[in-house]
């Protein structure tokens, strides 16, 4: 993308508005824009990150076996009456009612939904076991919405359920969930800690939230040092080995990490003392087991081997889309701005033009902008006649991981400047050379998308 | 992906509520559920497909230089107050009051809100020339809502909204819309003819609509079968350049082509009688040039190379991305189900394993899947344990373009068949020669997305 054809209104001042870091970054690095309270507008660089996240996440729905599908954003309000929930919702539900009356709502989550369209279609054991998941906008009317995406009302989504015959099936599709989830985190360049949770509306025995340690996180939270040393890393698992996906959920949830909800003082003193650790943190998944607790009030039943008709046993599992991007840079940020992973980054690198209009730099910067794309590789060229300083400022606000500068100076020597946001450390080289080490610094980074 | 793992609730009998071939094959095919009027959820091979045409219109858009970004479903009432829409609109428009009592309402377009986000952060015309987009969920409070997703309440669309300086640019704006539609609707395997229609509430001078004909269309359309012939093909163009723009307009929109709203009997008579066409059509999108109207209403101005602030030029342009599944289905069908055109189908192939349990039929069927697979392809194999004439029903009615069958007969003679959806041929060959056959098919008709 050429800069001069983009649309990315940057901001010289920083938004009163904003109380934390993330916001302020969106706001200024143009990403986001607000409509109204907890409702946003995303801008072409904020719309670019987050449908790179989308995908993400579906890659890693898909390669765990779950199916994608997609609900609507209403729902009619029946469906939820006849899980009791209608009412327990209170004022977070934004209730609608349409032109012949009828009484809607703009789903929070999608159980009901869910547990209809199962009921409706799958009478057997034979089909199952069953994931289905969707990523969808929904709403939340917070009474205080604040924290730019973090806290919104109108915010992105994945939520996926499981149907399954029994609890050890059900129970496995908890573990999986559980894997899956960290890959994906791994891949936004997030460490998320599975924390034991409190259930909450959604109901059920077993949820672990998902936590990014941040000083700007809601919940405080406990845990035992030695569970941030743990990544799953680029380890294969087989998604239907039962035993594969419970030691994975061992390996990441024995050791002792829990948010305030949930923190037990006596069990956090069994941890050694140099390993007791207090802070807080950002909350991007949680994953439910509940049992029948949907199915048998909706009557989602299936005929099991033995001819008995049984309701299924059911999970759900989020992902909070959205909020991610504040999450990201809330963990990866410095004074000047985001420090994008490279796995999340909305263009790979950057190309910083230092004289606009000179034949030598202007020819050079276009061939590395058609090599890298050439390679499947986006980069963002500042083509725009600005001074320096200007292009600097503006790349290191919205926090490309690689920039590379040309010059009519380091031309003449044949070289441009491969700098890395995150250091900020610059190595002068060959423009060939330069585009070589980001194709290889990004290979096996793609994101494919559904 | 196995059947056996997916969720594809086909079902048998012809479901009475629907009216038209393609909410009855959607519904049998296990594409979509009705979960309110006009509400649909969309099951795995319904977004499967619903995906597939929202990447390929990202792809055409960006192709064109249009800028993707995201507006949220929700809009704050003032902002149609502004535009003096918000009366306007009636009882289409779904109106919502959140919990602080503030007037919101569900958007079915976003003329308003572009008009905002551009006049809060563009002030000058070096900005220009700019087109944003968006694909996202809305909602018109339709009073009788039929004939499936073609007429439902919450729909998916592609609008797009161009800022110039001049009414000249915005007028070369139009025309390349025009162009990135022709080449949108080709990919999808649909013949859309520009008709010169009315501009309803949007306003404005010109616009015309694209028409996909067929018998069960809404519109009354007029048309010189002569453009019927009219095929954009696989020509380059500079979409930069105005002329050639315009010449494509002028080739698209020169001959009779009008809805019953603007048909004039006068114009028409002078169409030779033997290509004079009289038929229905199914709009599948409408480009505007609204010149001034909402930049005026709503202050979104720049200030031109000469100093002086003037409001800009616009125009608007949609597609009906969740409508135009039933439009390609209804262009391509026959009694036995849907036949998808190539470049939009939701598997590239089905594979039809006629003894399920046999060594041999297994294996061959496992080998031809993660050949196809690992280039880049996505066969459905049915692998459930049914009758062969159960499962030939299931793929005519999902309607996949190709089908290889599997038998242990076949296979003593090295052989497989492969079977044509749209002409019923069939041709005996080695399985290597029909996964050859099969990616020369699709050669470049892959979607990549964003």
């Amino acid at each position: 993308m050429r800069l001069s054809r983009y649309f990315l209104p940057v901001l010289k001042e920083t938004p009163s508005e904003a109380q934390i870091v993330s916001h302020r970054y969106m706001l200024r690095a143009g990403m986001i824009k607000q409509n109204a309270a907890g409702i946003y507008s995303w801008l072409p660089l904020g719309f670019k990150v987050l449908r790179k996240l989308e995908n993400i996440v579906h890659e890693e729905q898909m390669r765990a076996g779950h199916v994608p599908m997609l609900m609507p954003t209403l729902q009619p309000a029946d469906l939820w009456r006849e899980s009791g929930r209608y009412d327990d919702y209170g004022e977070e539900m934004l209730r609608i009612t349409d032109r012949q009356g009828r009484d809607m709502l703009y789903g929070p989550t999608n159980e009901e939904m869910i547990t209809d369209i199962f009921r409706s279609h799958v009478g057997s054991y034979k089909d199952l076991p069953l994931t289905l998941y969707h990523i969808q906008w929904k709403f939340r009317d917070e009474m205080r919405p604040r924290f730019g995406v973090m806290r919104g009302r109108e915010f992105f989504m994945k939520d996926g359920y499981n149907f399954d015959l029994t609890k050890e099936d059900a129970l496995h599709a908890y573990n999986r969930h559980l894997v899956s989830y960290l890959r994906t985190y791994e891949r936004m360049g997030l460490q998320a800690i599975p924390m034991r949770a409190d259930s909450g509306p959604i109901g059920g025995e077993d949820t672990h939230e998902f936590l990014v340690l941040a000083e700007t996180g809601e919940s405080e939270v406990f845990y035992d040092s030695a569970v941030t040393d743990l990544k799953f890393g680029d380890r294969t698992i087989d998604y239907d080995n039962h035993a594969e996906c419970a030691a994975v959920m061992e390996e990441f949830t024995t050791k002792y990490a829990r948010t305030d909800e949930t923190h037990d003082e006596a069990l956090f003193n069994d941890v050694p003392e140099e390993r007791r650790r207090t802070a807080r943190g950002i909350e991007v998944g949680q994953i439910f087991y509940f049992g029948t607790k949907y199915s048998e009030a909706m009557g989602a039943t299936v005929q099991g081997p033995d001819g008995k008709v049984v309701p299924v046993h059911m999970g759900s599992h989020g992902i909070g889309v959205s909020r991610l991007l504040g999450a990201i840079i809330e963990a990866s940020h410095d004074d000047k701005g985001i420090i994008w992973p490279e796995g999340v980054t909305p263009f790979h690198c950057g190309i910083v033009n230092l004289k606009q209009g000179d034949d030598e730099a202007d020819g050079a910067c276009e061939a590395l902008y058609n090599s890298l794309t050439a390679l499947g590789l986006e980069p963002l060229y500042d083509d725009r006649n600005e001074r320096a300083g200007g292009k600097f400022a503006t790349m290191d606000l919205i926090g490309l991981p690689w920039r590379i500068t040309v010059g009519p100076r380091g031309l003449k020597n044949g070289v441009v400047e491969l700098t890395s946001r995150r250091t900020g450390e610059s190595e002068e080289m060959a423009p060939e050379q330069a585009v070589e080490r980001i194709a290889q610094i990004y290979k096996g980074l793609t994101v494919r998308g559904i």
